[in-house]
């Protein structure tokens, strides 16, 4: 676990945990720890957040958790069977850990609830659909929110006249088009596996080809839904790692798959830049966060170039000075202002459990 | 069939045929009929063109059939197991009936041959893609390749100095970036149902969506082909028909199901245009074809209302003026001309092997 410190220092501690009950357990005790805690005693938490990944379309902003609540989180686990059941045991394990300490959920996919119906539909049978709750939902919506909302801080514009694309690009990749501070379209979809090409998912691709090769290699739906999540994206293309530093490397060193993985993840963004913007009919500001977004100089040049029609200029210099910092890195005269904005997730988590128990 | 006869008369005859073989046969009668016919001896074909859907990696253009290239062709069955088998059919069967007239094979994906390797592969185990041939191969190839050459004719403009994004827009849909006379990309991938929402076709879905269902419904590999080919696009959320005239009688009626259905159509092919203009860098003409594409003025105006960013002015007048002929439907000062080209697949066979026999 990471922590900051009173004296601001910032520790991380390596250990292996059996389970969330345990694991919550040894977080209270570091906070609390005399050497490593920024907390004298757990009495002083006045409200403990959690991220929630699937809030489905019952969630449309962070929510106080109550049993009912509870309740509702229980049900939405068939959309999001990996990620909901973990998120759940943290709730349980703070609940019976310190039960008089209200709790807050905060949702990945509350921020694209917004997006209209023929951004959110998908070209299926209607029924089937409304039948099991299939549709977009989007997520990364706690750092969408977060880098447009301080995108507009540091430019000092109102958010609510800014037309926005933001490009979360870490292990797992999505940009959000967001229109007067509310997403309007974002390219994850059901599942986290649409859109962008990711670490290890494919991103966007013909559904014939998985029905194709699941006859083929005679794959069931665990071992189809682990192709595409586990052994796709970057890892797949490349043959060499899921992390785009090792890929890098081994560009430079000539190899073609590597250069064909970094060409693919680049066009793919770049195509979606350009729908963004047709969807909202231009576009103001564009950011970059996540790891690769906020670090990877070289392909943030590869997704910016040849981008002249929307009258996007690329400030080269400040572009390959700029990593894991906030900084605008389009020249003054650039249509739209390009920026780095570090994501911060937790902020974002504290603030609205700040806002609701208060 | 569909016939012109000498006298220019076109005259369409309804059967029923039982087989490629019989058909074929059928289709020389009705050629050298007295009445309907337009040949007085079928001594008078120099050549037969056929249209064949997949030519794979192997075909980037038309050529002549021969042994070889029919054993080509059966080995390519894998990759469209419901379209080319019948185009085989009709080349044995006129190979039978007229084996000294020389055939040629018209593919369907020649065009997208020359595809940049980032446009076309997919985010899988490179390894897997090799072995089974997946990347995207694209079709409707000769529809694009056709209007994006006649367009230019009817500009005065050179296909080698422009940037085209074609939309062929029939019960099958698809759309193409046309750099310098070279398809680019294209939204059709390994199969036909990848891309914009069709008839009765998907096109673009999160994977994780297929793979829930075919869970959730316990569907075979048939019926998941079935369900994202013959039960979804427009049939699928309008719940009305495939047949988007009958949608857009029910939109007027109020139907939400139905504007539903024409607002996704629309905002895909829009999408597509923003990402198509990213991927050239902008560009000079857009051009729409094929039932939809040519008639349909008030989808077309869905589609390009809202451009502003892209200098598209669309002349209304002219746009609602326009079914089925050739016409430019933007302004005079619209940066992109917006051009109506009724599509022309059977000239460009009659072309290709004319070219080729001779």
């Amino acid at each position: 676990m990471k922590n900051e410190r009173n004296d601001r220092d910032k520790i991380m501690l390596i250990g292996e945990i059996l389970d969330h009950g345990s694991g919550i357990e040894y977080i209270l005790g570091v906070l609390t720890s005399e050497k490593h805690g920024s907390l004298n005693h757990v009495n002083e938490l006045a409200g403990i957040g959690h991220r929630v990944v699937h809030g489905g379309e019952k969630f449309q902003s962070s929510v106080l958790i109550t049993d009912d609540i509870i309740q509702q989180l229980e049900e939405l686990v068939s959309l999001a069977p990996l990620h909901n059941p973990p998120n759940l045991k943290g709730i349980y394990a703070m609940k019976s850990l310190l039960p008089r300490v209200p709790q807050v959920a905060v949702f990945d996919t509350a921020f694209h609830q917004t997006m209209p119906e023929h951004s959110y539909m998908y070209a299926l049978p209607y029924s089937l659909c409304k039948k099991y709750g299939i549709r977009r939902y989007g997520f990364h919506g706690s750092s969408h929110r977060y880098i447009s909302a301080r995108a507009c801080e540091i430019l000092g514009v109102d958010i609510k006249t800014q037309k926005i694309i933001t490009c979360h690009l870490g292990n797992g990749c999505s940009m959000a088009a967001i229109k007067y501070g509310q997403s309007i379209d974002t390219t994850m979809g059901f599942t986290p596996v649409e859109g962008l090409i990711m670490g290890t998912r494919a991103g966007d691709m013909d559904l014939g080809v998985l029905l194709f090769l699941m006859e083929k290699e005679e794959l069931s739906f665990v071992s189809a839904n682990t192709l595409i999540n586990k052994h796709s994206g970057m890892l797949g293309i490349s043959g060499i790692s899921s992390d785009m530093r090792e890929i890098e490397n081994e560009s430079l060193e000539g190899n073609e798959r590597a250069l064909l993985a970094l060409d693919m993840f680049a066009y793919r963004i770049k195509k979606y830049i350009g729908a963004f913007a047709a969807a909202m009919n231009g576009f103001d500001i564009l950011i970059l966060t996540g790891g690769i977004g906020e670090n990877g100089d070289k392909i943030r040049k590869n997704i910016l170039s040849n981008l002249d029609y929307l009258g996007i200029e690329v400030d080269d210099q400040a572009n390959s000075g700029t990593q894991g910092k906030e900084a605008v890195i389009s020249k003054p005269s650039s249509k739209a202002k390009i920026m780095v904005v570090p994501t911060n997730e937790e902020l974002i988590i504290a603030l609205d459990t700040m806002k609701i128990i208060s």
